[in-house]
């Protein structure tokens, strides 16, 4: 087994190789790898969960993740930060809702499109309804409620809270700054 | 086995499920998926093969594409489209180079790397060439020659001359229109 070692404190990165050394002080002789994507990947090769064995259903997970980056993140960082209108982060979100299966996660059981995903909807969701962001002041937050209250969104809301009440989501997101 | 039927006519895309059908008729019960990415690994899942089993290994081939389509594709249509200066295609190219290993494909042995960024690359070549852009007229051919001549590229040479030289590119990849 290689030496991988975690760490997760600012850009999640992954450090292989090289000796083996505490995760805050990789070594220079070890590679690291710091994309997302590819850590999600990795993570899910190492373990050999995260994703299932059926080709399909690998192919769903990430084709959710592909629909969330191309669809749905442009839409939030056009609206937070140059001040778009956030109907287009509710038409990313109905996208990504299209996708889901009637009931569980993105492609039924807990996945890597569902870890992959959960910290940028979590992180979205306290901006809008803080209203923080460069959105018109007051639509961040109407934005929300709309999440929160529109018959349209309740697919959404059901997977929204399945992922956010996992624990492993309640013991590393703090959403009070 | 399930039934899928892969259509390259126009956008790549394949089908999977539903009846039995011409890949040129999918049919409507079948479901698609038409992300380039997700399709290689699709078909690695499917194969078997086009990956190696190394956790290692798989991540280094994501991150060289994550790479071009970071580094390399966004500087290639701000100049093909936009007209801006064909250097940072330059600088895309050495990002990648800098992944290669000193012999052979993105990660030594053939795999989804190379498969999801020749015919990009090979795209991009036929437009610089023919000086075919946005770009200030002859920067494109400019481009070109230095990918060709200068010494700083030698790895990168080497590397696209393997992949473009594959029985399978041959094949399929017509430079004359």
């Amino acid at each position: 087994m290689k030496n991988y070692a975690l760490n997760l404190s600012q850009v999640p990165a992954i450090a292989f190789g090289g000796p083996k050394v505490s995760p805050d002080q990789p070594s220079s002789e070890s590679q690291k790898i710091a994309e997302s994507l590819v850590l999600v990947e990795f993570v899910a090769d190492l373990s050999n969960s995260l994703l299932p064995k059926d080709p399909l259903l690998r192919a769903k997970a990430r084709l959710f993740i592909e629909t969330v980056s191309s669809k749905l993140i442009p839409a939030w960082y056009a609206s937070s930060s140059r001040g778009e209108s956030t109907d287009n982060i509710l038409t990313g979100i109905e996208a990504i809702q299209a996708l889901l299966p009637a009931d569980g996660y993105a492609i039924g059981e807990w996945s890597i499109a569902d870890a992959a995903v959960t910290p940028f909807l979590a992180r979205a969701e306290v901006a809008l309804k803080n209203d923080l962001g460069a959105f018109d002041e007051g639509t961040g937050k109407k934005a929300w409620e709309t999440l929160q209250a529109d018959p349209k969104f309740e697919r959404f809301r059901k997977y929204f809270t399945a992922v956010k009440t996992r624990k492993s989501f309640q013991e590393t997101f703090h959403e009070v700054g």
